[in-house]
């Protein structure tokens, strides 16, 4: 059975606006949960990184695609595969750093927000989508890329864009020497 | 702009499994949060609901359903329209009460449950997919249906087959009269 890459099938997708919703009741027992917005912020990329943990191999499974032999290569698949599979967007990436290991997934609509107007005023460092951090770093993780994934801009906080920065910590070559 | 009733632009679409493992997150915490089963249920049963009264806006401007005359036709839009528009499944229906207002939702298959195999011994007690009642009440609610919703099966705790059950509270000739 061949699929196009980065397609799946019809039955495994589902309404986003339930999704959106449910992440929503997710991220309010978090804030009932946790006072500071930091702990909230912690709790959801941690979630996050338990889920990518996860779903990197139904990614693997469904995705079709080719082993990325670059950085570059690889923030390109989570923008333009991943994002596009799992979230119905696909972000622009731009390289940020010099030194080839910093890229940011511009997002000009977040999904994730859909009903969410603003930030409460006592929730101003809420990291409203910090799930999706997680769940970058912690797929990123189970193909031994290690990485830190944070929000830079974020449009719930009054930025143009949502921005999400994605800094690889070794690079390739050091991995192959360590093997 | 017109699109067949029950169908969604497919930009409105979403991985199955991103929503399962999220869901399965908020579970997750709520039994970190409360020690009682019960407690727990109760939780996912607010939620729903709170997601349910505002997904019935969504539902009623992309679905482009007629209004229901019967109980019966209710529960057919249910399980026809709205669990294929946003779980992309389609349980059957059958109606178990010769009063005509209590309908079972059969699900051969759950999509909510996928990466779940079975409970904790713990947590035997617990509604997993306790969330989805909640939502159908909150929806129902919405359209002047006031319903008790509950799981009467549960593959997750052995059964055959999952049953959420719908009981309609007041019949459409009560309504009328308070009209």
């Amino acid at each position: 059975m061949s699929r196009p890459p980065g397609r799946k099938q019809d039955s495994h997708k589902i309404s986003r606006e339930l999704f959106v919703l449910t992440y929503g009741a997710l991220v309010a027992q978090l804030c009932k949960d946790y006072e500071k917005d930091e702990d909230v912020n912690t709790c959801l990329d941690k979630m996050g990184y338990g889920i990518g943990v996860r779903l990197i191999d139904d990614f693997l499974a469904h995705s079709d695609v080719k082993r990325c032999r670059s950085y570059s290569e690889t923030a390109d698949m989570i923008a333009q595969v991943a994002f596009k599979m799992y979230l119905g967007v696909t972000p622009s990436v731009s390289c940020s750093s010099a030194a080839g290991n910093e890229f940011s997934l511009i997002l000009d609509k977040n999904p994730l927000v859909d009903f969410v107007e603003e930030l409460p005023a006592e929730r101003a460092s809420l990291c409203y989508c910090n799930l999706l951090c997680g769940v970058i770093r912690g797929a990123l993780e189970m193909v031994h890329l290690a990485a830190e994934v944070t929000f830079l801009q974020d449009r719930l906080k009054g930025d143009a864009v949502t921005e999400i920065g994605i800094t690889f910590l070794r690079k390739a070559e050091d991995r192959k020497q360590k093997r």
